[in-house]
């Protein structure tokens, strides 16, 4: 087991990498300072992990299971309310402890109730996907969607502990790995070259799900995640770069419906659209745009824009995208690979002339 | 004007107290950071302040505003997801400012939708009544409730400044002048023996709303409030202390349905309830609960519990509050008048004691 640390003062926590990460009870426990317990999972993780963290959980005052529908389209203020209603039910206090089991959708829903619940309570990420383990669990973002727009609503609350147990993802299906894979290919191209290189090499060998591939790539992720976090928390500044492919991508999801791409594959395109851009600046080699495409399609991710997208339908949801500042786009875009910068000059025109070559590749790969 | 300082490093803020505050539309404006500001207030406040602070606020690039139905039976999810409705549908970004021009209510909930929009934005308090101007405004609680428990679903989110402009008092209906006054007594007896006689005095001019009395009033309690708050910001400790009379009050605003008794009134009783029990294990003297009783009388404000209340209704809605840490009910008794402490040993049988005592009062005087 390897443990890393989220480096944030009072709110500082670890994060522990490993198999099998519930047969020591005492590492679980020693993060739950009360007699209560809430888990919140989903109808397809429920089964599956649910029982071992009970086991693991031992003898409690109060545990509460609460099993949401699986699915991006459940992350609403809706579901959002029904944890509250059965945290109020069951008459969990102050000193309880959410407890998340589950993927990304899970984390950021179990996370916001924890941070409103009484004002703020416990709460401890059980990630169980690979997009959740190396992105969503780390670093205290949490939200649901609303129908004009994704994580619109949320806190940043931080857990007190992330444990990743590998062994999930042998459970994984592969479009839900892949997209995973997305959030990784990420961290190298923002900040680690040498990641993004060995990113390439070691492809064959994560797509196999080789464990020890896979705990490199998910500790380096989680280390290069918690090295932002802890320098900028509530994104002021460089936290923002994470967002690399995002704005693209969330525009992608917000007009696809959510739930119908999962958050990688709009990731996937969005960091394509993002390099290419970073590449119509002259920023990065055009020989770049197509070394990423060729790893992202290795690991079955797309790499076009939804061919039934129009530049003016990007345009418009990318004008709702939280990092909107006065009216100014941010973007994030690349200086070189494994050097990301945040911009907010870019022009109409550019994205046109962008989006407008996007829709034709898109066309002729249909 | 008098200008105190909530101390909170990093999120410390300005709380201005004075006349007519909206003349100078410079103070207002120096705490807007961008082009966008969403108003919230109520259909009964808005007419009278909206105006004003529009001036104040000059030419802006988009100004929403946002009235909401007036009562404390609308601080609710339901308009929680009306704010942020609205400030999606008019494209608001991070660097928004959520101004909050109203009472208790307005400000708990717009600021609860500050803390959530976009996992957080700026607000400005501008509070119009009593209650608000002494207690709500400053410290950072936000909160909606629930029908299972008063401000269950909230965020510590600290304004950027708060404006009390003492003129809007004179608009205030007399029963709400009252509650906020039950507040205003409050801090005499927590912390501050000095301040608690002087409202002895002081209650006649009070009540007749004389400016100075009035200011004096508003600046003691504020500043008291602000120490308490940079001390202790998310009451991990001595802030509890401003939750005297509470535990009891919100019993019986959650019995009696929110709106139907004062958030001030139902605290007036549970002070009385709070310092006979103090008086009951020995504390204070037998005569203090008689001395704030007449204070408290003197100041339009109810000492008795409603008379459909059993002690059982009581101790039931009581073991919801979030003040019980792990079983144990927590309660702010007075070791003295002007000195509060946190007890968490009260048994079952001296609340019953209690409460059976005041029942019987209640049959009485009804």
């Amino acid at each position: 087991m390897h443990t890393l640390h989220v480096e944030l003062g009072a709110r500082s926590y670890p994060v522990y990498i490993g198999r099998d990460l519930f047969s020591d009870p005492e590492l679980l426990c020693r993060h739950i300072r009360g007699g209560q317990v809430a888990i919140v999972s989903n109808e397809t993780i429920a089964p599956l992990y649910v029982p071992r963290v009970r086991e693991a959980l031992g003898e409690r005052q109060l545990i509460t299971e609460i099993v949401l529908p699986d699915g991006e389209q459940y992350k609403t203020l809706h579901t959002f309310e029904h944890i509250l209603d059965r945290l109020l039910r069951d008459q969990h206090n102050r000193s309880t402890t959410v407890l998340a089991v589950g993927g990304g959708v899970v984390g950021d829903m179990a996370g916001f109730a924890a941070a409103c619940y009484q004002r703020g309570v416990d709460f401890v990420q059980v990630p169980t996907t690979l997009l959740a383990q190396v992105d969503s669990s780390v670093g205290g973002k949490t939200a649901v969607n609303h129908p004009l727009g994704k994580n619109m609503i949320g806190a940043f609350h931080q857990p007190t502990a992330v444990l990743i147990d590998t062994d999930t993802l042998h459970s994984l299906p592969p479009r839900e790995f892949a997209a995973g894979l997305a959030e990784v290919v990420k961290y190298g191209l923002i900040c680690d070259a040498g990641f993004y290189a060995w990113l390439q090499r070691a492809m064959p060998r994560l797509l196999a799900r080789e464990e020890a591939a896979l705990a490199e790539a998910i500790e380096r992720s989680c280390a290069l995640k918690a090295d932002v976090v802890a320098a900028d928390e509530r994104e002021g500044g460089v936290r923002a770069i994470l967002n690399f492919g995002h704005t693209f991508g969330h525009a992608i999801e917000t007009a696809q419906g959510y739930g119908n791409w999962l958050h990688g594959e709009a990731v996937a395109v969005g960091m394509v659209l993002a390099l290419r851009l970073s590449a119509q600046r002259g920023w990065v080699e055009p020989g770049a745009v197509g070394i990423l495409e060729e790893l992202l399609e290795s690991a079955r991710l797309p790499v076009n824009i939804p061919p039934d997208m129009p530049p003016s339908s990007f345009l418009d949801l990318m004008a709702r995208d939280k990092k909107v500042l006065d009216g100014r786009l941010r973007l994030v875009l690349l200086r070189a690979v494994g050097e990301a910068c945040v911009v907010d000059d870019v022009t109409t025109g550019e994205l046109e002339l962008l989006l407008r070559a996007a829709v034709g590749r898109a066309d002729t790969t249909c």
